[in-house]
Order: C-alpha cells, then sequence, then structure tokens
C-alpha cells in the first residue's frame, strides 16, 4: 500500500486556542523559586492544562485571561506534600468511630448506637478511643454492655492507647472466644468476675485474638476510605503525598478514581514489597498517570521497626533494656537482594531505618549499590530518626534523601531519651546536621501515626518544640532548620524526593498549578499561630479541591 | 472569595482544528450497516481521534483529507471481534516451544537446545507437541536424553495431546521427584527399566507433580507474552476481545501496556471471581479506558466442565458413561448468589454453561433475576453447546446471549455423538435455532483452545465443515447461519455482547476506525478460500497494527 503525502506539515501546527486560563490576583504569594530561595509575588495565572502559566510582582502587567479570582488578600502558597504517609490508613481510621471525647461508659455506648445507626451497610463497627479511667468506671467494660448498644453485628474498639480492645458477643463469636479460650504469651484474656467466661476486653497480645478475625475491607469500602483520606488531606493543605506501602488494593483503589476522574491528590507509590511492585509496575515504575497525579515509583523496605516498642536496631544495647539491641527485620543479604532488584528496574528505594544500626547499614548498603547502579538513584531512607554522629556524612553522599517527620521528634523526645540514654542523642533527628553535610531532607508525617497538619511539622522542624511550647526554646534546638528550608522539606524538596521536581511543589511557569490559600504568612507567624493556620482552600491542577465553611 | 466572569464563553466555543484525517480509498468496504444488514462502500476517511468520519460509495463526492492510504483494491471489513478468548493463555502459549513439527529426537533435541540458547532469560523451558510415536523412537523418551539439550535449567515439555509431560533432571528436582515418588491415583510416574529411578515422563493425573512445581510467570514475562498475544491476534485480523477470567496479574498487564501506549487490542475483560472483579472494579464496572481499548465489563462464572472430560452437566446420564451425569461447578444457589453480586453492580454476568443441565440451570436462573434486575442487562452464556430443544427458547427471552464458537463445533463433533448419542443432538451447537426464536449470538474462538483464526470460525459458522470439507454438506446442517449472520457474529454482534455497540464492530461515522484489509471478500469465497484468506493490514482506532510481509 502506498503512501501519499497530501498537505503541508504546517497545517497540523495551528495552535489550539486555550480552553480557559484563570488569573487568580489579591494574594501574596510565596514559594521555593528556581534557586532554591524564597520567592515572592502577588498573582498566579493558571493556563487552560491547570499548570502555572505566570506568576506576577506588584510591577508586572496583569495579563488578560478569560477568568479571575480574587484572592482577598490571602496567603498563597505551594499545595504541601507529605513526604511520608499511608494514604488509605488515614482514610480507613478516619471513617472509624472515634470514643476520645467521651466521659462516661452511657455516652460512649449512646455514641456507638448513633454510628452503628448512621452506617448500617457496615458488616463490622470498628472504633477507638475508650479511657475508662476517664469514664470513671474503675473496672474495664464488658461485652454485654456492648451488646446493650449493638447486637446486630460485630464490634471491636480499641482502647485509647492501642493496648487493649473492647469486643461485643457477636465479634466474639465471630472470632471464635469461649470460656476455653486461652490467654496468649504477652497477652491477657479478661474473664468475667468469678467465672472463665470473656468478659469482652483483650489485653496487649490478646488482642489479635480479635484482630485476626476483622475482614479486610472490601474495595467499595476503600473507596470510600480513599475518598475520606483526599478530603482530610485536601482540608490540611496537602495536594500530594508519597504513599509508602502500596498494596495492589491499594493501587487499585487509586487507579478506579482516577478513572473516573476523581483524583484530586497526587500519589507517588512505593509499593509494599519486591511483589506488589512487579505487579503493579513490571519492569520499571509506571508513567505518571491522569496527568501527574500518580505513579509507582519504588519500593519501601522496612529495614527496623520502632524505638517505642524496642524494635529499632541499634548499634549498643537499648539503655532501658540492656542486652536488646533490636533486630533487623531485613537481614543484610535480603536488603542488597532487594536494592538490586529495585535497582535494576529504576525502582526507587525507600527504606525504613530507625536505629543506628539500621541507618549504618542502608548508607553502607547504598555506598555499595552506588558503585553498580549510579547515576540518579535519589536512594531514600524514611525515618532516619536515630544515627551514629560517625555515620552522618553518609547522609551527604551517592544522593542519599533523609524522609523525615518533624513532629515524631516532638512525640519522641521522652521515649527516646528513656531507650538511648542522655549521651547517645546526638544523631538523633538530625536534621540541620543532614542539611549542613549536603544532605537532602524531605518532610513528612507517617499519619495516621501523627496528624497530617502540616503546619504542626513547620512547627516542630523550625522550633523543636511541641504542641505546648515544651521543652521551652527547643529540644537539641541545633537541629533546627529555618523556615525556607521546613517549607521547602513540605514542597520542593518532598517533590524532588519522588522525581516530582518541575511537575510540582513549586508555583512556577510550567508546574501543576497546586495551591493552598491560608489565613497567615508561615515564614512570619510565630511558632503558636503557625500551628493555628487556617486552611482557606486547596487547589490541585488548577482545580478547586477544598474551601473552608 | 469572589468569582468574576470576564469574558465570553463564544471565545471558548472556537473549534480546535483536526490533527489529521486520513482517507482510505480503493477498497472493497463491507461492515453490518446501520439496520443490521450488510453495506458495501468503496472508501472510508478516518478522523483525528481514529474515528471513522465518514463511509463513502463510488457515487459519493472525495473530501479533502490531510492523507490518503490507497487500498490497491483489498477487501476491508470491520476489525474481527473474538467473544471468547484468553488473551493471556494466547500469549503465553505462544512464547512456548513447539515440538510438533519435529520428525525424531534428533531432530527435537537440537530445536530445545536452540530455543534454550535464544531465550537465556526465561528460567524454566516449556514446551510441546512431542510425539515419540511419529518420531518412530518405539519408547518414551527419558530424562538424561533431555539433559543432554538443556541441563543448566529446568525443561518441562508436554505431549502433543496433553496426556504426558517430559522433564529433565532440573525439573524433577524442583519438583521434589525421587525414585520414592509413588504414581498418583489415575497418573504414572515412568520408571528407567529394571528400576524405580523415574524415567523424565509423567502420564495423566502425574502430570500434576510437575506442573505444580512451573513457577507462575512474573510480570515482565506477562507483559512479553502480552505483546505476543496482541501480535497474534492481529495477524489474524482480530482487533477486539472478549478476554474469559481475567486474573488482577491479567488486569495490571493489559493496564501496563495501556499506561505506556502499547495497547492496540481491544479488551472486554469478564474477572476471574466476583474477588478478582471487586479487586479491579470495584463498586462498577470500570469506564472504557484508554480511547476504548479496556473496561472491565463483568464476571466469568464456571457452571460446568468440558462435554470430552465428561465434566459438563446433563440432564441425562453420558451415552458412553451411564450413570455419570456430569456434576455443575457451580451450584444453583451459589450461581445465584454471584449472579445477584453481579447485577447489584451492574456488572455482566457470562456463565459458562456446556450441557444440558447446566444450560437449562443459567436459563432458569436468569429468568429469575431479571425479575429483580430488569433492564439491558445482556446475560451471556457463554458455549451454550448442548441445550435440551425444550429449553432453547430461554435463548429468546430475557435479553440472552449466547456467546458460541463454531470451530469447537467442528471439532467436537465425533466427541460429542460419542458423549451423547445420535439422539440427543436436537439442541446441540444450535447456532440457527437460537436466531429464528429471537436469541442473540455472538461468535468467537476460544483460543488457546482453538486457533484464533476468525476466517476458520466463519467457515465452520457457515458451513458445519471442518477444514478437510468434512462431513460434505455439512454436520445437522440446518444449524448453519449466513453470511452476513456469521459476519455479524465477530463485529457488530460480539460488540454488542460486550456493551460496545457505538464504539466500534462496524466501519460507521463515530465508531472507532478498527478494520482488517484482506485479499478476498468473505461474502463471495468458497468456504475452503474463506479459510485461506490472508490478512493483509489490521488497523485499531486510525492506526495501523499489522502489516503482512
Amino acid at each position: 500500500m502506498s503512501f501519499k503525502f497530501l498537505v503541508s506539515t504546517l497545517a497540523l501546527a495551528l495552535a489550539t486556542p486555550a480552553a480557559a486560563d484563570v488569573l487568580v490576583d489579591n494574594v501574596e504569594g510565596l514559594t521555593i523559586g528556581e534557586d532554591g530561595k524564597l520567592k515572592r509575588f502577588t498573582a498566579l495565572v493558571i493556563d487552560d492544562e491547570g499548570k502555572v502559566a505566570q506568576i506576577l510582582t506588584a510591577r508586572d502587567e496583569v495579563p488578560q485571561t478569560d477568568f479571575r479570582e480574587d484572592g482577598d488578600g490571602a496567603v498563597m502558597i505551594p499545595g504541601l506534600i507529605d513526604a511520608h504517609a499511608h494514604v488509605m490508613g488515614i482514610g480507613i481510621g478516619a471513617l472509624t468511630l472515634d470514643l476520645s471525647d467521651t466521659n462516661s461508659l452511657e455516652e460512649a455506648l449512646d455514641k456507638i448506637r448513633r454510628f452503628a445507626a448512621e452506617n448500617e451497610a457496615r458488616p463490622w463497627i470498628l472504633g477507638r478511643g475508650w479511657n475508662q479511667e476517664k469514664w470513671g468506671l474503675g473496672r474495664f467494660p464488658t461485652a454485654a454492655e456492648l451488646d446493650s448498644a449493638v447486637a446486630d453485628r460485630p464490634v471491636y474498639l480499641q482502647r485509647v492507647d492501642g493496648h487493649a480492645g473492647w469486643a461485643n458477643t457477636m465479634a466474639m463469636e465471630a472470632a471464635g472466644i469461649t470460656a476455653t479460650t486461652e490467654s496468649p504469651a504477652g497477652g491477657r484474656v479478661e474473664r468475667m468476675p468469678g467465672s472463665q467466661a470473656p468478659s469482652g476486653v483483650f489485653v496487649d497480645a490478646a488482642e489479635s485474638l480479635m484482630t485476626r478475625a476483622i475482614p479486610a475491607p472490601r474495595p467499595t469500602e476503600r473507596d470510600l476510605a480513599f475518598a475520606k483520606a483526599q478530603e482530610v488531606l485536601h482540608r490540611n493543605g496537602i495536594t500530594a503525598v508519597a504513599d509508602m506501602g502500596t498494596t495492589i488494593e491499594d493501587w487499585q483503589t487509586f487507579r478506579r478514581a482516577g478513572d473516573k476522574d476523581a483524583l484530586t491528590l497526587r500519589i507517588m507509590a512505593y509499593a509494599a514489597g519486591p511483589d506488589e511492585m512487579e505487579l503493579i509496575a513490571g519492569a520499571r515504575p509506571t508513567p505518571w498517570l491522569y496527568d501527574d497525579k500518580l505513579r509507582m515509583n519504588g519500593i519501601k523496605i522496612y529495614l527496623d521497626g520502632a524505638l517505642g516498642s524496642r524494635g529499632a536496631w541499634l548499634k549498643q544495647p537499648y539503655a532501658d533494656d540492656p542486652g536488646n539491641t533490636g533486630l533487623p527485620l531485613t537481614g543484610p543479604a535480603k536488603l542488597r537482594n532487594i536494592l538490586v532488584r529495585a535497582a535494576q528496574g529504576n525502582f526507587q528505594p525507600a527504606i525504613h531505618a530507625i536505629g543506628t544500626a539500621a541507618n549504618a547499614d542502608a548508607l553502607a548498603a547504598i555506598a555499595e549499590l552506588s558503585e553498580s547502579f549510579p547515576g540518579d538513584r535519589r536512594w531514600r531512607i524514611e525515618h532516619a530518626q536515630i544515627i551514629d554522629p560517625a555515620d552522618l556524612s553518609g547522609f551527604g553522599q551517592n544522593g542519599v534523601i533523609a524522609s523525615m517527620q518533624p513532629v515524631h521528634q516532638t512525640s519522641d523526645r521522652s521515649m527516646a531519651e528513656a531507650r538511648l540514654g542522655p549521651d547517645r542523642l546526638d544523631g538523633a533527628y538530625a536534621w540541620n546536621s543532614i542539611l549542613q553535610l549536603g544532605g537532602r531532607l524531605a518532610f513528612g508525617s507517617d499519619a495516621p501515626v501523627e496528624s497530617p497538619d502540616p503546619f504542626a511539622g513547620l512547627a516542630a522542624a523550625t522550633t523543636r518544640m511541641d504542641a505546648n511550647g515544651e521543652p521551652f526554646g527547643g529540644w537539641r534546638p541545633e537541629e533546627r532548620v529555618n523556615r525556607e528550608q521546613a517549607l521547602a522539606g513540605f514542597t520542593s524538596a518532598a517533590a524532588y524526593a519522588g522525581f516530582a521536581e518541575g511537575r510540582f511543589g513549586r508555583l512556577l511557569p510550567g508546574e501543576r498549578a497546586d495551591f493552598v490559600l491560608i489565613d497567615r504568612d508561615p515564614l512570619l507567624a510565630s511558632p503558636a499561630e503557625l500551628r493555628a493556620t487556617k486552611v482557606l482552600e486547596t487547589w490541585v491542577g488548577g482545580r478547586k479541591v477544598y474551601e473552608a465553611d
């Protein structure tokens, strides 16, 4: 078959007229600029693709656009990026019953009854936050009491500290709990007074007798939870997230949202394991999907556990548990195997490392791999909490990115002092040291473990003080970062950490028009004021996705 | 924030100039038309979205277009649609070694050796088609002989009839086969003469001792297999397929291709089960993705087995196995539960039903469900092979679609006569009866069980004769369909069966420009000529995806 060229290609080059562009003016705009420094502006033009066409200062001529939005003098910052969160955990958590504000058993039962009535379609009622001490009950509540509120479906509610759970009779039946069920090592099945009958409360390791019976959420429930997660994050001013530990179920949820044009959050996904990574992405990371809203970037690897439960892997024993150094969850050989498998496909590894030994081994593995896999790899270490000062310089080498959560520092301070003792804290949450050594930071929240509120993160990052202003002057304040660095950590640097620079994270021409309008200037507000920042509007890709009442 | 409307919406309504349109002329075009009847044309215009803009006859004025393709007088028909195939099975099968053309053990070993060398990345070498009788060997081949060709990787090769497999030593080691491995019921582990040592050949049920050790293909291997499947199908003139029994692994493979713009086959997917259906699609079928290339339509349900293995569920016992009626794989209550779950989400069920009892129960279940779930449901019965004449009228009710495979009739004829006896064949492969009763047909191949060649399907559908012209005049020729009906079964009716009418399946303005150029007119060719049709080019969405050498 012959192929004939009939017309000039010039005819094909006619520009498509813009669908609509929008001027957002009367704002106090700020962004990290091309030079990595703060840049201020007063108006922004969004093009018809939802990208920033132009940012303007008072001196610039205002261009002609199809639409205009008046910013009413609000402060405009780039959409905030959470470099370490668990998107589905946020959504599923937000859909469960919260009893933390109840002051009596009666009040709690009332709230449980109402929640069950409002959520008829849910096969199980799940919740958390009860505290029998606060209720003045003087004992644990019972399954029979819970049955008086909900008897037609299983109910399981975690105590405020997560160390006990309260079940109704149907939940215990579903879990096969009877008078002959024994308490497991490290846990206790509570009994009725003077009887072997289980009372309905399961303490510590006994909780798993119950939790294993709770069905995994169905895809339709996941869709609801994901919509809720987007809502929660946008309300907090967050427009993009690195999702840590994405399963195939999570990924399908994101795709279902994307397929029906309901994906408003940008997600940089890190698979829950090598098999999930390949099942989702195949031989290479996926392309950016849905106009830069979703990409499978790489793989999350748990090198060790957490400090609180003494699962973090330390070089020396825990100060409050001599002889225990914690353990690697992924041994050195396996870590290197997974890293090779990831690197061969250009997948980006995100290595969870909390303790000194874990961070040392992560850095060593990265140094070894960097010889075989040169180039722009952006090896991520997640948390990077407790680093042997002798190892700190490793964060300035091989393009390592320390993905850290400022609020963990303020939450964990006393616990970290107990676990490590006063003399081993020099490399703890060492944000400034890492920057000074030429390393790269990205900031996040670890939500739902902590609140996703990035303004709390910005305040902690710049003060090392908690919400109560404690300790005054900050804990090891030499590790504070300045306000520009903190803002970069939650915007441009978090985008870079996910290979998204140039796509979003800054309000510069060509990047996606993701921004937040807030009621105060985060570069000028006091720490207390910063924590009280009100998000007025959140925009993603030139579309408003949240507006305060 | 205030919102100000600055310019007239008229400015936004400016037409986008066409990227490029293409005239394909000098063809003998034919398609099923708007009225369901054959329509002929001489040229076709493709618009810039890859849709049919216009079809022209000799009397029409030729429009101005950017490009022109000369059809050189070829016959143009709509892209053929296979309403029942297993896409990944086609690809994986096409990537394995085919020994069916070897005439001696030496020749086979040579071919195996070459294949292994050409496929270094494959962890296992898999193949099929050997026949020691044809080789004149007088005995089964041995593991040691296979080791002489490939000793560095496991090899497993199925005999031509699928009733035996030949392993090398590494494969037997991987499967844990030793001299103490016993033959299972219904199977035999072949032994070396005068020894208990396994010889390397596994007969019938003993095959599973080996096949369970073969690792599932990895996603990267699936990507290769899928590319191969697209190639095979396009070479056969097929542009769209109903994929029966889509797993999450299959779906991810299709999406990876779609995400990188490498999806050239249109796939109407039917999930392998309710959990896969929900994991993939959530509460409702997915939208049409990638410009009408992929949609999760519904669910495949196995009501019974196959006739050959006497797994089809019959009302009366098998003529050649008195007392055996086969069995439902999905019992009546479970079938209805799955159908309700599907129908609630507007998922389309595709019920595999081969035997008389299976077809009767499928029709009964559909009739029951149709009361609760009215509307356009298009309940599909797959195969619909052996129907009690008393039940045939059910195919004209409730919008049932009979998704049938013409070549199965020619392949199964003698076997069906043996299984059912001569007196129970009135409702066997009853294509014409179904049409006459007002039912709807869709045609497919069941590839890789049969060849995907749709021209063999068209010939079988219109003649009830096999490739050798047997039996002369056709088997139960009253069940032939005419040529328009056969073409519709592989085009417009197959699209309708997948809710794709108006999107593809016909060459009418607004539908996707999916077409095939062939070297003869299927409405005029003799059966033998029809089977020898040569596909010259295959186009999907206005893009050429195959061209013969």
